[in-house]
C-alpha cells in the first residue's frame, strides 16, 4: 500500500463514470460507486477499489446484468422474498437491506430473503446501512464451495460472510465476519511477502492444521472458524439462506464455472418499535465500557467491532482514501478502454 | 462414563419425583424432567444428569424460583417479549420457543425475547422443538462472563451459545454450539485425565495460546471460536439479546454472585407459511448429500450436525441411556434427602 491518497469524492466520481461506460444507469452507477467507494473509505479496499477491476470482468463475461433489478416474488406481511435477477450484488443487497429496514420500521422486524444474486463484494455496507437507520440488521450470504467439511480433504462449504450489526450513538457495532479463520486475499498478501500466518489458517495435504498460506491456497482447505464449530455454521447458514430464498446452495454454486447466481437474507428489528429504545442506547454503553476497561496483555488496546471504521473513516474523509498506487492508475485507464 | 444404561421414562420418573419434592407443579415437574432427560438421552449427559444436581442447588440457595411462570410484557405482531421471572431455565425457554412457533404459524417468522431467565440447560432441546414443529428455529443465550476480549487478560464475555435448526425428513440438522472452542466442563476432564486438549483452548497467564486446560480454567481464559471472531460475535449477540429483551447483559450477570437473571433470543421462520415448502426438502437432502460425499483425510467420516444425536438417541431409547454410576446414584439419594 502506497502513501497516496485520493479524496473520496474522486473515488466516487471515477468509479460512476466508468460504470456508465458499462451502461448502468445513471443512479444506479452513482449508488454502485458509492458502495465501492465507501468499502475503501472504511479500510476495506479489498472489496472496494481493489475488487473493482474484477466486478468489471464478470460484468464483460456476462456474470453480471448490470440492468437487472430485483423482484419481489412473495410478500407474506414482515417477510418478503426476491429475485436478484444477477444484477450487481451490492445494488440487490442494498436494496433488499433497505426493504429489511421498511419492514422492519412497519412491523419491528423485518426480513428479505433473496435469491439470484451476486457477490455483495463488502458486507459491512449493510450493516452500516442498517444502523444509519437506527435498526439491529443482521445478514449473511452463501458463496462458492472454499473450506472443507470437518474432516475432509476437499472445499464442500461456503465461507458464507455473516454482518451483525447494532446501532449505538456513540459509534455503532458492526461486526463483518466471513466464517473463515482468514480470507484467501490475506493469505495471498501473506504467500506473496514470504510469511507465515500469524495463526492456523488452513489444513496441509495431510489434513494438519498449518499457518503456511500457499499449502492452503494450493488445495483450498481454508480453516472455518472454531474448526468443526464453523464447519457446522457454514451449513446450517447455507441451508437457512437457500431455503428460505428458494435459491442457490453452495454445491449449487459450486457446480457453476464462476461463483454467481448466490442466496442471501437480511434481517432487520427497529428498536423504537419494539418499545427497547429509551433503554437500548445506556445498556450499549455499558457494554462497551465494560469491554474497553477489560485488562489486556501487553500494551494491546481493546477494540469493539465497528470502532475502528469509525475512526477510519474520519482521518480518510479528512486526508483522502490511502489507495494502492498500481491498482488506481489501472482503474484510471478503465473507463476509456471500453471505448477503444 | 460407565456402561450403566437406565431406561428413558425411569430418568424421566426419577427427575419428576425429586421436582416434585422441590414443590414443582405435576405438569411443570413433568416437563422440567423431560428437558433434562432428553438431554441425557441425545447423549448431552453435561447438560442433563449430571447437571441436574447443580439445578437443584440452585433452586436451595434462590437462584431458581420454581413456580415463576414466564409473563408476556410486550406484544407487538410476531414479536413478543417475556420476563423469565426467574423461573427455571429451561421450562422458561420451552415456553418462549413454544411462543416462537406460534408466532411464525401464525406470521410466517416469530421472535421472543426473554429477561430475568436463567440457564437454559442443554439450548439443543429448543432447536429439536421447533423442527418437531416444522420450523427453522434460531435462538441464543447471554451467560456470565468467561472468555477474554481479543488481546484481553481477564474474562469479560460470554460464551453465548446459539442454537440453529433446520427441519428435514430424513434427518433434521441442528447445531448447538458455545462460542468458546471447548467448554469449561470439557476441558475439567481433560485436566483431570492428565491430558492436552486436542486443539488450543485458550490462553495462558502470558497471552499466549495453549492447549494446556488447567492454565485456561485458572484464569477463565476460554478462547473464543475464531479467535478476533467469535469475541466480536459474543459480543454483538450480547448487546442484541439484552436490547431486544430489555434484560441484563453479560457484564450485568458478571456483577452477581452467581449467573442468573440472563437473557435470551428466539427466533422461528416456518417454512409452509412463507411458501418455501415443497423445495425444501429436496434442496437440504442435496446439501446433505454433496456434504457426505465429501473426500476425508483418513478415515472420518464427515457429519453433519444433529446426525450423531439422532442416531444416539435411537441407541438410548432401545437400549437405555447411559449414565455416570455415581451421579446416577448420588441423584437416586436426592428426593428423599429434602425430606430429612
Amino acid at each position: 500500500m502506497s502513501d497516496l491518497r485520493i479524496p473520496y469524492q474522486t473515488l466516487i466520481d471515477t468509479f460512476r463514470e466508468i460504470l456508465l461506460e458499462y451502461a448502468f444507469t445513471a443512479d444506479r452507477a452513482e449508488l454502485c460507486a458509492t458502495l465501492f467507494a465507501k468499502a475503501s473509505l472504511d479500510g476495506v479496499a479489498s472489496h472496494g477499489l481493489n475488487r473493482f477491476p474484477f466486478f468489471l470482468n464478470y460484468i464483460q463475461e456476462g456474470y453480471i446484468d448490470v440492468n437487472a433489478e430485483p423482484e419481489c416474488t412473495d410478500s407474506i406481511g414482515s417477510f418478503e422474498r426476491w429475485d436478484g435477477n444477477l444484477g450487481p450484488g451490492n445494488l440487490n443487497a442494498h436494496h433488499c437491506m433497505g426493504r429489511a429496514i421498511e419492514l422492519a420500521k412497519e412491523y419491528g422486524m423485518g426480513c428479505v430473503a433473496l435469491k439470484n444474486t451476486n457477490h455483495w463484494m463488502r458486507g459491512g455496507n449493510f450493516g452500516w446501512q442498517a444502523v444509519d437507520e437506527g435498526c439491529i440488521g443482521i445478514c449473511f450470504t452463501n458463496t462458492k464451495p472454499n473450506m472443507p467439511a470437518w474432516g475432509g480433504s476437499e472445499p464442500v462449504l461456503g465461507n458464507n460472510p455473516v454482518v451483525i450489526a447494532v446501532p449505538r450513538k456513540n459509534g455503532p457495532v458492526v461486526i463483518d465476519m466471513a466464517l473463515a479463520q482468514f480470507s484467501y486475499g490475506k493469505m495471498h498478501s501473506y504467500k506473496n511477502r514470504g510469511e507465515q500466518l500469524p495463526f492456523d489458517g488452513g489444513f496441509d495435504e495431510n489434513g494438519s492444521l498449518t499457518k503456511d498460506p500457499g499449502e492452503i491456497i494450493e488445495k483450498e482447505l481454508a480453516l472455518p472458524i472454531g474448526l468443526w464449530k464453523g464447519a457446522g455454521l457454514s451449513l446450517v447458514l447455507d441451508m437457512v439462506a437457500s431455503v428460505l430464498s428458494n435459491g442457490n446452495a453452495t454445491h449449487d454454486i459450486g457446480q457453476m464455472e464462476e461463483e454467481h447466481a448466490i442466496s442471501q437474507l437480511f434481517l432487520c428489528f427497529y428498536p423504537p418499535k419494539l418499545g427497547t429504545s429509551p433503554f437500548s442506547d445506556k445498556k450499549l454503553d455499558a457494554i462497551i465500557d465494560n469491554l474497553k476497561a477489560s485488562s489486556v496483555f501487553g500494551d494491546s488496546d481493546v477494540r469493539y467491532p465497528g470502532e475502528a471504521t469509525l475512526a477510519r473513516r474520519r482521518e480518510n474523509l479528512e486526508h483522502g482514501v490511502p489507495v494502492d498506487k498500481d491498482t488506481w492508475e489501472h482503474v484510471l485507464t478503465l473507463g476509456p478502454k471500453l471505448n477503444s
